[in-house]
């Protein structure tokens, strides 16, 4: 048997019982090709948010299980609908439930983690010469019942199968066309991407893009597995996620631009410079479980004291905010600061700290439009900038031009 | 342990949030008292029909297998919708699916039967103190995979999950108050009839009555299941099903009146009059799948022929019409006729063989309004005559009159 492929359609390509028949016939095209075929969807839709609009109906506090016993329907529609959209054309199918697939996670209802794929009966039906239809997003726990793998769990899934069978690849369709140079409703020169690594792609997630969440990305990249972002709706040939070439690596080079309005920034100002500060500002962030993004300290000033400032999602705003508020008295800090008025344009690429002239040419750009940076945080495969929210699209404009990324390249 | 309540709710009684809550009240109120509760729910309101809706618009030949995962998962939404309301009011609840609450039943997708209850996870949970919320409908088929009941199947779950757990009763709440004396939509003197035995019931629900589909009755009847048919909107007590001592047994009534108007009257005419020939005509139609109503085989003419009627649901006039007119030949009989400006208006109770006044009282009082009585059919229980179509609701009102089933009684 030649290497299976996966097929993972989102809830926009199995929205409506159309675009679930138009989804089966890409199925069983592939599979005219003589390749076995695996594919993984999630609910149709809005589904997923309607569901959870009825449990808050019910209660503001519904308990993780009875949760994940009702999100998780969405999926099992989709797949008994899907393998009889593939029946109907005379092509055997069969769906099966994440645990059913033998897709097994931990205990932890709505968001749990993937701990093992028991891929015998994805196998067992594939030898059968049946197209798989495995329901994403679902999985069993330790305790032989349904949990679900939260925000971006339909990748994860279709990533895990696609790892333990060794899949050829898997085809993740979407609404997009794939991973562009920057967001094409930002940047009119945007130029749809044709291969990106993984690592950079981990960086493109990180700083705001939605085409993948990084949990996704980073299973494959452990697992090897060669991603392929493709558009449900248009024939368009997509970006692949994949390991570079050595070679490929060593070129510095930027392959794309983000631009993140969902963080704020959080300082806690005039703390005096003493060892382990940071730490305790860290350590205090993390118990009140906040994401913490780009943390910058400012050199101390002549008076001893200096800024630790850092980027959230605005979700957590206010919890920040209260959690580093207990900390001033204790570290004998001014106060705190929150800015909302702020926007995070990040560079992808390769080869940044060889490079430094990457990093420069991109200060330099923002410095001729006169836009002000604010915080600056960068890594060999990005440099990421927190300005103004006014000037956001207009940096983005202009970086794009000022790298070149509307011309054609690899 | 005192013995455990049943509670089934039908789609009318979830569906929406706003009813589940109601529901989930009543559940508390009982578990108050002091009682184990176990909860089977059906899908919310018009779900399965909207699911086999999609199914249609992706293929009108789906499998059974895959139209069983797709219409279980409206129960399945009940029970995790229901489960919240309980814990939200502080009521320790989980859900449990058909498979989880270990029901089992044969491998006929779409009409499964229950071939036993395994009780021991609906047990533990009510020991735990939990109110059980069981998905009805859905079952565990030997390969271990979910199947569904059929028509009716949320009733006959909760009857064997009742039976199994030797509970009290298992009260069946739905859109109606319970079993009337006769449709009360049609006779406004219909009374609420307070206790009928399990095989009145049988035999109205054989006589079209809606309340309850026979197959779960007849579990009740072998289990001795105490049924409480109930409103889920009204404070009504109800009707009970349960055996009838002997000495009720003994009194010869008439308990309620049905009319049913879905099926048609075929007749095979002038088949000569040999033996074997009814069992021929029966054969036929059993291979073709055409159930069978009400036959009568008119006395043979002096040429030595007679007509074979039988009344059959409307959905299979024309296949069983085909059916009998390939045999008209063999046989050597002149026709088929069928007739579908018919209904079928039966007085159920006890005792009519003994007491042949009932059924003489019942052809009385057709004859007194000139309505002409087409076939008859008796047993014990009950006295069936078939009419024409135009005449039923006046029929059913005369007889309700002439039986006194107005009038308050047991």
């Amino acid at each position: 048997m030649k290497p299976a492929i996966v097929m993972k359609f989102g809830g926009t390509s199995v929205a409506d019982p159309e675009k679930i028949q138009r989804a089966a016939e890409r199925a069983i095209a592939l599979k005219r090709g003589g390749r076995s075929i695996v594919v993984v969807v999630s609910a149709p839709g809005k589904m997923t948010d309607e569901l959870l609009q009825l449990a808050r109906q019910i209660t503001p506090s519904a308990q993780g299980r009875e949760l994940d016993a009702l999100v998780s329907t969405g999926e099992t529609i989709s797949i008994s609908l899907f393998a009889m959209a593939l029946a109907a054309r005379g092509c055997p199918a069969i769906s099966l439930t994440g645990p059913q697939a033998g897709v097994e996670a931990d205990d932890n209802h709505t968001r749990s983690t993937i701990t093992r794929i028991r891929p015998a009966r994805i196998l067992r039906e594939l030898k059968a010469g049946k197209v798989v239809v495995v329901a994403g997003f679902q999985a069993r726990n330790p305790k032989g019942e349904i949990t679900t793998l939260g925000r971006g769990g339909s990748d994860l899934s279709a990533v895990a199968v696609a790892a333990a069978l060794k899949a050829e690849r898997c085809e993740i369709y979407t609404d997009v066309k794939g991973v562009y140079t920057a967001d094409p409703r930002l940047v009119s020169q945007a130029r749809l991407i044709k291969r990106v690594s993984y690592e950079e792609m981990l960086e493109l997630s990180a700083a705001g893009a939605q085409v993948m969440l990084s949990r996704s990305i980073e299973v494959a990249k452990r697992y090897g597995v060669t991603i392929h972002v493709r558009s449900s709706f248009h024939p368009s040939s997509g970006t692949r996620i994949e390991s570079l070439s050595e070679e490929k690596m060593e070129e510095a080079h930027v392959s794309s631009l983000a631009l993140d309005k969902s963080e704020i920034r959080l300082s806690i100002v005039g703390v005096p410079d003493r060892p382990g500060v940071a730490a305790k500002v860290l350590a205090k962030l993390a118990d009140a479980g906040i994401p913490v993004d780009l943390i910058v300290q400012s050199a101390p000033t002549t008076a001893g004291v200096n800024d630790i400032s850092f980027m959230t999602p605005r979700a957590h705003a206010e919890d920040a905010k209260k959690a580093l508020a207990s900390l001033t008295l204790k570290l004998g800090a001014r106060g705190v600061d929150l800015q909302d008025r702020v926007v995070k344009v990040t560079a992808v690429g390769t080869g940044f700290r060889r490079h430094p002239r990457i990093a420069a040419a991109m200060f330099a750009t923002l410095a001729k439009a006169r836009i002000n940076i604010q915080m600056i945080s960068t890594s060999d495969l990005r440099v990421s900038c927190v300005i103004d929210r006014a000037h956001g699209e207009k940096a983005l404009r202009l970086l794009h031009a000022a790298f070149g990324l509307g011309k054609k390249r690899r």
